[in-house]
């Protein structure tokens, strides 16, 4: 049994807790803030059995792993919708990213 | 020495936390939220040597544990008290449930 | 690599996550409550190499350990400022405290 701590951000939090839970993976979110990532984040704390470890990677690596998005800043007249017609730029954006922590569990029960 | 990550029922809190403290094992209790347990829940975390796990084993067993509780649904008149002798039904409630995850600690230190 | 959890008091935690911080070392401040120390608590999750847990404890006796400090209790004319002419007491007070685990960890990913 391993014991996983993954410090994701709290956009990707929804998306990871989906996942994992659609296989039955046990995860518990903890309340956590500021460190290792310096925006908003969420540290998720998940038990599983050793030969799903990578399964979990897989999972978190999909959902919460460092990504770089495109934004397009489109300019919206006051009021209206935005001109796609115009001349607009388009911003590179980094998000995601998860410091992932890996321990052994010597003992686990469910009551 | 051992750490213990048990994660309980938000209503079973208050007894686990007065139980462990009464025994004077020193218990944190972490904000958390979805995961394991469905339901609202709290994440305990406990330090212990390694000859007193069994003890926090049983007394979250005690407090924690999953069980049938049995509600009664009497009705009431608007405004009024209870009619117990009324025709009522009793219904079946699954109540607390825990996981509990015991890790190894390698050094331990009072400041 | 190590796990390090550190139950610190509340007003300690800001000087503690800063200095730590300073050093590029990896913290998360967990929200917590009761328990080891009985006033208001923070848990931080601090992930570094084996070659600088000494390092951590020593930030950590810095900023968090037990000391004992001294208030002055200088009684204030109402609306005016203290009156250091008079006769006044100081009080101890003790603050601080730290509780310590040091866990081992079995595998590290940053995603
Ligand atoms: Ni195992
Ligand atoms: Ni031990
Ligand atoms: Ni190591």
């Amino acid at each position: 049994m391993k014991m996983i701590f993954a410090v994701i951000r709290d956009k990707d939090s929804y998306a990871a807790i989906g996942a994992l839970s659609e296989k039955n993976i046990g995860v518990t979110k903890l309340a956590s803030s500021g460190g290792f990532l310096r925006e908003g984040n969420t540290t998720l704390m998940i038990g599983v059995e050793d030969s799903r470890v990578e399964e979990v990677m897989g999972i978190l690596r999909e959902n919460c792993a460092k990504r770089t998005q495109i934004d397009v800043a489109a300019p919206y007249p006051i009021g209206g919708a935005p001109i796609w017609n115009y001349n607009y730029s388009t911003i590179q954006v980094e998000a995601g990213g998860a410091t992932v922590f890996v321990l052994d569990v010597s003992d686990f029960k469910k009551l």
